[in-house]
């Protein structure tokens, strides 16, 4: 499959990786043509992999990948171009990360709304898919990391991009029976908000190998 | 111990069994004096269960628990009277959840501010502890009801106010490896924006029997 991925960040690189190593063609985009990251990329990636303007990977995928920060999403998407994007599975790994009054971070949409939602109001022919933003990208592409089952989590307006979505997870290696579907779009405040105790949880144990699971009566 | 609890609702009534179960001694707290659901609570409670005001609760308590609705706690526990929370150990375990534009559940304070925070700020002297408002009463009082191990947090700015927490919380009947020490009292911000994940997964689940736990690298 052609995927395009939007943003040269480390989540960029290390989903374009997984999925060039899946067999997949992968145009990562950046802003500008001359983009350090994403030639650097490409050059390691071979000849599955390819650099590109935002523009130019939108057009390249079936399937396009938001993988910038969440508060510059729109605006990245806006200059990957809507009809680059109308009709396509746009899957949204982004969180509003923004530094706050006292400097800690904090998320900015929130509680009323969401990345997710806002990039499905900019762009109502994209399909979009709000997941994997709960865990850091090396958890993305490889749970089977982390020790026992853990969960990740779609929400979307689309039952057949959701369904997409869990099969390129199941590539990710995320069995289909640990992705829980939160509903449409709105779900998306839910994972957003988790950020918040991640980030706490990074800091008490140092690293972001860790996962949340759920645990059930018995 | 003596133990106060502020709130009538199923909340602080299932603490309130749970700790008279345990030996101690409690008094529940409402608004007004002739309340029916304190009254009722402490007939079945027996010799070690008491109905009074929020005032009474809170100076009958050495340990006093904050069951009130999170948009109503700073007014419940003003009415409580500060005299009566100066230098004692306040646990907090509310959320506070209010009907959004869209008519969903969200949260005020949130992101920038939590209720664990606004209570500390306005009872400088009491030690606030954020804790088990991740999980709903039944998990509270009973984590053995839900199979495997899982976790719950507490926050604040006090140490030996978290100590005393988590023996409490042990006599609920968490292991001490359970609890999550998430840090100062800004640590609430964490956990009350859980809620939104806890609501969608309540809805999908059918049940609140349910809990977060972390899984760890291999």
């Amino acid at each position: 499959m052609r995927i395009g991925i939007i943003g040269t960040g480390v989540v960029g690189r290390t989903l374009g990786s997984k999925l060039v190593s899946l067999g997949h063609q992968v145009t990562l985009g950046s802003r500008s043509k001359d983009n350090e990251n994403a030639a650097a990329w490409a050059e390691q990636a071979g000849a599955d992999g390819h650099a590109g303007t935002f523009a130019e990977a939108a057009a390249f995928g079936e399937v396009v990948l938001n993988a910038t920060g969440g508060t510059v999403a729109v605006e990245a998407l806006r200059a990957a171009g809507a009809e680059h994007l109308a009709g396509k599975l746009l899957v949204d790994v982004s969180n509003p990360l923004v530094f706050g009054p006292d400097g800690g971070l904090t998320l900015d949409p929130v509680n009323t709304d969401s990345v997710g939602e806002r990039i499905q109001r900019e762009f109502p022919e994209a399909r979009v898919v709000k997941t994997l933003n709960t865990v850091n990208c090396a958890v993305m592409v490889d749970p089977g990391r982390l020790a026992g089952e853990h969960n990740v989590f779609v929400a979307g307006d689309d039952a057949d991009a959701k369904a997409e979505t869990v099969a390129l997870l199941g590539e990710f290696g995320w069995p289909a029976g640990w992705v829980i579907d939160l509903g449409d779009i709105t779900g998306a405040r839910a994972t957003e908000m988790m950020m918040p105790l991640w980030i706490r949880m990074y800091g008490i144990l140092g690293t972001g190998d860790f996962n949340y699971a759920f645990q059930r009566a018995k």
